[in-house]
Formats: C-alpha cells, structure tokens, sequence
C-alpha cells in the first residue's frame, strides 16, 4: 500500500542522483525506459530537469501527453532495471516482460511502478529546451512511498551496467536542505 | 599530479549524482560552493546542466565570466564539503578558511582543487534557462583525475548533511553506456 509523501520531501530523493524508471501512457499503451540523467531544479512544487533523447521511444509520448512518473528502484531491481534500458518499448512490452507491475497514478494516465519504493508523478511544465537537448522541465504533482520497503538501497550507474549501492550514511552538522 | 582525463569518460564521473564542488573565478577571486544539482545532458563533447541560484554569491561571477571548474570529492572531504556550503563567499576566503588548496586550469580563471580526485573544467555553453531556473548548460572542456586516489568514494547528498556513500560496487551485464 503506497502512502502519499508530502510534496516538499521530494528533492531528498532525486539530489542523490539514483537511477530511475520513467513510465509513460501513449497511443501504444504504458511504457517505460531507464534514466539517470536528471537533477532538480526547485524544492516546491518539485521541479525536476530531465534528458530524454527523441530516439527514445518514450520521447513522443512524454512530449504529446506531458506527462510520466518518474519510479525509483532499490537495488534488488538492479536486473530488471539494466533490461529496461537495454531494450525498445517499440519492440515487446516490457511490464509484462520483465515482470513489473503498473499500477494506476492519481492525477496522470502514466502508471506507478509496484515494485519501486518511491513514484513520482509528474506533469511537463516547460519544454524550452526539448529540441535542442531532449530536456524537460517537470513538476512532481504528486508523490509516492512504500512504507514497507525500509531503508531502500539506490543505485547511482557508471556506465555498461556498473552501479555504485548506497552503503553507509553519514551524517554533518549542515543548515542547508 | 593530475592525470588528463578523455572528455568521452566525463559522464561516468557526473551521472552517479555526487555532491560536487563549483569554483568560480569573479572580481573578488577564487570562490567554491557546494552543488547537487547537476545532470549530464549529452556525451561528446560533455554537457552538464546545474543549477546555481541567483542568491548564490558564485551566481554573477560564472554569469559574466562563463567559466566554473567541477571538482569532485571523495567522502573524506565531507566535512569540508557541508562547511563551504554553510557560508558565503560575500563573507570569507573558503579555500584558505577550510584548507582547499586552488590549482591552475589549463583554460580557463576558475582553479581546479587539488584535494578533488576529479576536476573538470567547464565553460557556459546555454544561458537560454538562466533567468528563470539558474539553470546552466556547461560544456566540459578539460578533465583531470588523480592517479594517487584509487576508488575513490563519492558521497551523495539526502538534505541538511546527510549523505550516502557509495557502497559496493554490482555489475549487471549491458550494451548501454
């Protein structure tokens, strides 16, 4: 059972820059493609930037609907995630084929992922800079958490499938969000 | 002493989402501030996208000069990392106040820090989302790593000091860089 994360947490999530899954809901149905090029822009309402290439299949449905959730995986996904980037949506469907389970979102027609510990739901607030580098601007309208997944592990990708797992936390004395 | 890095490794550096720091060289001097927002936006030539705030004191010196350097700390540094991003540069001398020893570049005014195991030197590419999001595309024109720092242990920022660091290291087969 997903429990609703207030809006203003959202950036303790991204800024550590895990690898995530971004579904979308076009003309061919759900889909959804690996990315771990994205940071965010503003704390509330969440800004995120994100790069997705017009060879993406996932391109045209995100620009046409503006919209998508943004999912993030702990490290037990690690295989699932690397045969989600490293296939087409064109081709087969990969919910089915790799075994994740969509689950309808609140606000947006782009499905939750079950199995991932956080679910972002987003709307494309500017497209400025589409064209010239595939990056969108989105605001997170709605967030997600799995209580029951305590202490997600994220994986931060360095290329042809190496991944970097959380290990221990530290904490500094800071007064900066 | 620093080693020349190939421009196409950059995004093995910037995609796993390490806290970073950003120099700047503006009309006071040298200047460093803590960064975690930044994604890569294309391989080669390297485009990086941060955010940099208008409030930021480094803000008008990377606006007029168009010129930052990245270094990128191991975990070690993380004391030192939360203190330059708990203070301005409009009040003290960060690099003499916490012990960052500034190097020369190669191309550009902004010093690398010769405590980072990564620098990367970087000049303004895209001012178009500036104005309204602080949002900079910078194009990596130099990179250096150093040699004598092995596995080096990148920390990645949860809000207000906390950071997880990398942990270990899985490799699930991939034809994706």
């Amino acid at each position: 059972m997903l429990k609703e994360l207030p809006l203003s947490k959202v950036y303790k999530l991204i800024e550590p820059g895990p690898v995530v899954l971004l579904t979308t809901h076009g003309e061919r149905g759900p889909n959804v493609m690996t990315m771990s090029w994205h940071m965010m822009v503003d704390f509330t309402p969440p800004l995120i930037a994100c790069i997705v290439s017009s060879d993406d299949f996932s391109f045209t449905a995100l620009r046409s609907t503006g919209e998508c959730t943004i999912a993030i995986p702990a490290a037990a996904l690690a295989g699932k995630v690397v045969k989600v980037g490293n296939c087409s949506g064109r081709d087969i469907d990969k919910f089915s084929a790799f075994g994740l389970t969509p689950l309808p979102a609140a606000t947006i027609k782009a499905p939750l992922i079950s199995e991932c510990f956080a679910n972002l739901e987003c709307r494309v607030a500017d497209t400025g800079m589409v064209s010239r580098y595939g990056l969108f601007i989105l605001e997170v309208v709605k967030a997600w958490i799995d209580p029951g997944q305590t202490d997600p592990k994220t994986m931060h990708h360095r290329g042809y499938g190496s991944f970097a797992v959380d290990g221990k936390i530290i904490h500094v004395e800071s007064r900066i969000p």
